[in-house]
């Protein structure tokens, strides 16, 4: 962790959020979008927007606002969207089939184009036209077919074994949807989605406004 | 927003993974657990704990750590899921349905009792032992279940007319996972779900490391 940058997390979650919208926003066919527009979009502060556009260097002009062209390229560059990640998902349950479909992923540079799973009845069918191979090859296969991500939507008790192989696949990114923290090397970037931190937060407020 | 106080959102995140984790270390008989512990399992620095922790109000014993009834029933207590939360979910496609699936909500107190969707397919389908009713009778529907809170998984396109129905419901809690930022009244809590939120910072970090 030591050489790891603090990152700002919170910015960083915003990211996909303004990148999806500010592509709307250009299909529409407006060249600029100021930072209250967004702001009101999203319920934050314009103050918190302009920050965030900071980050990626991008700088706007005082009344007119920001170039929508400029702010997505920004962006995209800001979180390396520009070079295309090839990864692999393993898990073809609900959780991992939703993934597969969220179209948004391809704006984002993902292309998922392996998918695992220990299912018979799944093996060899397609999800969103990705047929689905046998997770018990895993370690092999992700070597060969270069895959530098893996995102793991399996259940908890298999997700640090599955990891493992994967790492010793090659793979150097993941992203966890499994209710467990793996422990993997450190040259190893693992992202844990805890979906239900969301529902922490909103229980928070719940306790706050209504009790 | 301004008379909402500012939460400690990275710390509120991690709630639940310290939550689910001390129940498992409980289930094996463990009555005290150190924050040195929990640091490592989530790779996070003891500090970082030892305030979480104190958000709850929790106390530890230098030298024995935390007692891990104690420390369960604080998170409890600070998120409020002592109290049990009625919620109905809009949606059950692959997301929606993964949602329904995920066990460890009941430890949160979480009840998704009501389940809607606009498929004739899925209408009166069980899923996980939900009755899939039809969306739109839901605002009658979730006025009668008097459910507090609404998840919904719709597509983005329908997410606004589907939130201002559960508003007009009576619904003031809202969790949602559709790509899209909802326009609603402000006595109306809303936490959006931006799955892609994670892939961003796993694609900064990736950036920061790989390139």
């Amino acid at each position: 962790m030591g050489r790891h940058k603090v990152l700002n997390t919170p910015a960083i979650r915003r990211m996909p959020t303004y990148y999806h919208k500010l592509m709307l926003i250009q299909a529409l066919g407006d060249e600029y979008v100021s930072t209250s527009k967004l702001a009101k979009y999203m319920s934050i502060d314009p103050i918190v927007v302009r920050k965030d556009f900071e980050l990626t260097g991008a700088t706007g002009d005082r009344g007119i606002g920001y170039r929508v062209d400029t702010l997505i390229e920004a962006i995209r560059n800001y979180l390396g969207w520009n070079k295309k990640l090839r990864a692999c998902l393993v898990g073809a349950g609900s959780l991992g089939s939703a993934l597969l479909g969220f179209e948004e992923f391809s704006e984002y540079g993902l292309n998922i184009c392996e998918v695992y799973d220990i299912s018979e009845k799944r093996i060899g069918t397609e999800i969103y036209g990705r047929m689905v191979k046998d997770v018990r090859n895993v370690r092999v296969s992700v070597a060969e077919s270069k895959v530098e991500m893996a995102i793991i939507c399996v259940p908890a008790e298999s997700a640090q074994e599955v990891a493992d192989e994967l790492v010793a696949g090659g793979v150097r990114l993941i992203w966890n949807f499994s209710n467990t923290c793996l422990q993997l090397p450190p040259d190893v970037v693992v992202q844990r989605e805890v979906i239900a931190g969301g529902y922490a937060l909103l229980s928070r407020k719940r306790k706050e406004h209504f009790s």
